[in-house]
């Protein structure tokens, strides 16, 4: 076997026991009992402990030295591993298993505080992770950034300035098209009534299957903050129901079902290599988005949506699918990031972006977070965060280490801009087969231009090919005061 | 650290692996989207890989011979420490991942084969992995018995020679018992109607529930052939659902408690040491038989059960308690080990001991397998196996690699004769709170005297310690002739 070879079949099994951590993680949200977290969290750790060994290996030291790529796949395939191994061998191996079962038992806590209502149980733990996280990113930055450093775990050669740029060309047109959207004459009504959790699940598995989602491969569940998990011949999604609102799990499972169908649509040959995953969060983002949203509340989806909806529930409160349309996309003052629309969600992020990055620098402390949260929420958003709950035990990340995460949300928004703009000239009569609840010829460009390909290019090399453009926040602005322009007659 | 302490931490991680093994393994059988076998395969197999490298890690051999035990608990953790080891090194890796792999993949084949009643499917399987279980018999054997090997994975200290005595005693009484029943006069009504499955689901969570099953640290679900998973805080349960058939679903749930109850039992300070687990499947199935036939089988629980049925399902078609406690344990021709009372059940095992020690001698070819099966059917059992998921087809175990596990259950059932007449010494009014439907009594007395433990000491020591009295199949055979005695009026 040649150096190469050897690698690969090494990092076959890596790959497979990362998928067993990932199965583990999904086991742990939706169907473990409660009683089990003590040893949940031994169990991960054990994991990440094999996983960072394995990671660390100087045999893959070795092999990546003699390793001879035939041709530029074989050399991305040596990069990625390259890059873990590198990672792994910069953080000490005590650190990253403490660090797992942190975030494993904090889970827990943080879901106990969130029902609470009781953010003093949380934050003790919270800071334990903050420290820990920047003990691990100082090891990995060389005296570098250590933001930069936590941001390139999910979003590979994305820097804290060229997001902070992004931000700042976006915020202005974002506020903007905001206050005109709130002050517009027009106010779309809300969807009132009370939707039973068993009818929304079985809407929730129409839509999915719209999309082309393979439930062979997958399945759903309850979970208190949805999420999509696993690759290959597994990725699961998960969904909440509110049975006030509807909406809240239709969109959940169609933004989940972006992510699994991402990874589900990865070329087979891939299973199991590097590049056998989605390329980064952002990448991934730009498929649950543009899922939910750039298809999922476009007008054609949602006439379809609507009669569904209107049968399932024996009438709905409001009158036709073009008032739908325009509930579906309604614009209000509120909360909660994952229940924000198209226009105030980035204003979201941004807050998390400042304040993460507060955190990491030691600028901020978890003593002061909320005060810092509730300030700059009420400056951001115009009204006050009423609990805790409402507030910063709203997200799990932070709880489970994911610093340096958020800013993927927008760039994932971003993303699905571009990949939207170029999709529509490519199928231009793809408004036709969403207005029969048949959304899979957007699900098979995306999967050509993009899915399929998993690991084998860096992320604004793989939206480019795909769009034929340089990313730019423009097409995602100029969508977004298109589409709320009509709705609210601006 | 001491090296016993070193050892201790490096086990500690060891079992903790292995836990994930095991929820990986209930999760294929109870959640996995079917189309996930493959990846599955190979997820299961890199768990064993590693789990196989580090029972064989030289370091652990290091430990053992370095280690000083403080107590006879020391002593015992290392002697059960070195055993793994022992065998891990001598069984090779590439075998023992192979096996894994097979074994992963060979129960979609048998699921697919018994549905379809296809048993050609199947045997090529079988063969693959019999010849697999084979080497490995052969390279622990060190030139002894190969199936004395495989049974001592099951059950440490046991002989294909004792378990051939104990069975040659236990046959003529069994057989004789049997004849007079099936001779009887009179013969029980069976139950007959529809039972929803949604009731049946809630009578079983109500029986758990009468038996003190912890919730918190478990739950249950579907499958095809019920089994209970992991220990600890998280030991879960399965069950299935016939609709003509509620003693099916309610007495495989009780079965299965027994199991977890056992794990769930153990001192928590035991948690992820070589003594945290049920010491072996005797002493596991003594506990789940007990649960379901000397307890839950009894006049006493069977009147709760009555009332609790009647009332779930609107009526019965036995007209009270005693007419139903009959029905309960009646006893009737049948092929489906599963399925079968008191009596008959370890004929079946004495048939699936005699076929497999024959196929691990080399004596019978998975060729001529079903021809025996049915032959030795109809000799038995006086009746013909009509199709092969009623024959052959009908376990899962030899599909998984489980030669050597079937006596165990046999044995479980004569531990659990020798447990009860020692519980209802201990604890006379037991069937006051059994006609209340609360077992927890009798739990109690088992989690003291015995469950508690977990691999503190070997099978036999740990049930002769419970009862204060030689293991013997004595017991067993009096309850069975005294019980079925006076429910056939012999």
């Amino acid at each position: 076997m040649s150096a190469f070879d050897e690698l690969l079949a090494f990092q076959r099994q890596t790959e497979a026991l990362s998928s067993v951590a990932e199965r583990l993680a999904w086991d742990q949200e939706t169907v473990m009992p409660r009683g089990a977290t003590e040893q949940r969290a031994e169990e991960i750790a054990a994991m990440e402990s094999v996983l960072h060994e394995r990671r660390a290996d100087p045999r893959v030291g070795e092999w990546l030295d003699l390793a001879e790529p035939e041709d530029d796949e074989d050399a991305r395939i040596i990069d990625l591993i390259a890059r873990e191994h590198h990672r792994a061998t910069r953080v000490p191996a005590p650190l990253a298993m403490e660090l797992a079962r942190q975030t494993s038992l904090a889970q827990g806590v943080w879901a106990e505080a969130r029902a609470k209502d009781a953010p003093q149980d949380f934050l003790p733990v919270l800071n334990d992770i903050l420290m820990l996280k920047r003990e691990e990113a100082a090891a990995l930055a060389d005296g570098g950034d250590l933001y930069d450093v936590l941001l390139n775990d999910y979003e590979p050669g994305a820097t804290q300035a060229g997001i902070a740029a992004l931000f700042d060309a976006m915020r202005p047109r974002l506020v903007a098209l905001r206050e005109d959207i709130l002050g517009a004459e027009f106010q779309p009504a809300p969807l009132l009534g009370h939707f039973p959790q068993e009818t929304q699940l079985r809407l929730a598995r129409a839509c999915a299957t719209a999309y082309g989602y393979d439930w062979t491969r997958g399945r759903m569940d309850l979970a208190v903050h949805p999420f999509s998990s696993g690759r290959w011949q597994d990725s699961r999604i998960t969904t909440r129901v509110v049975e006030t609102d509807p909406f809240n799990c239709i969109y959940s499972t169609i933004h989940e079902v972006g992510h699994s169908s991402y990874e589900l649509g990865i070329d087979s040959d891939h299973a199991f290599t590097p590049l056998g995953r989605g390329v980064s969060m952002g990448a991934h983002e730009s498929q649950s988005r543009i899922y939910e949203n750039q298809i999922g509340r476009g007008r054609a989806f949602a006439g379809w949506l609507y009669q569904r909806m209107a049968d399932a529930f024996d009438g709905l409160s409001v009158p036709d699918a073009d008032a739908f349309y325009a509930t579906v996309n309604r614009v209000t003052p509120g909360h909660i990031r994952t229940e924000a629309d198209e226009v105030q969600y980035n204003l979201h992020i941004m807050l998390r972006f400042d304040l993460e990055r507060d955190l990491i620098a030691g600028r901020l402390d978890t003593d002061d977070l909320i005060e810092a949260w509730n300030a700059r929420f009420l400056k951001d958003f115009g009204i006050a965060v009423d609990r805790p709950a409402n507030g910063l035990l709203q997200d799990v990340h932070w709880a489970v280490g994911l610093f340096g995460y958020f800013p993927t949300y927008a760039l994932g928004n971003v993303y699905a801009g571009c990949l939207n703009a170029a999709m529509r000239e490519a199928v231009p009569d793809l408004d036709q087969f969403l207005a029969q609840g048949d959304a899979t010829p957007a699900v098979e460009w995306l999967r050509e231009n993009m899915q399929r390909h998993g690991g084998l290019y860096p992320p604004r090399e793989l939206i480019e090919r795909a769009t034929g453009e340089e990313i730019s926040e423009e097409p995602l602005l100029d969508y977004l005061e298109q589409k709320f322009g009509a709705i609210y007659g601006l």
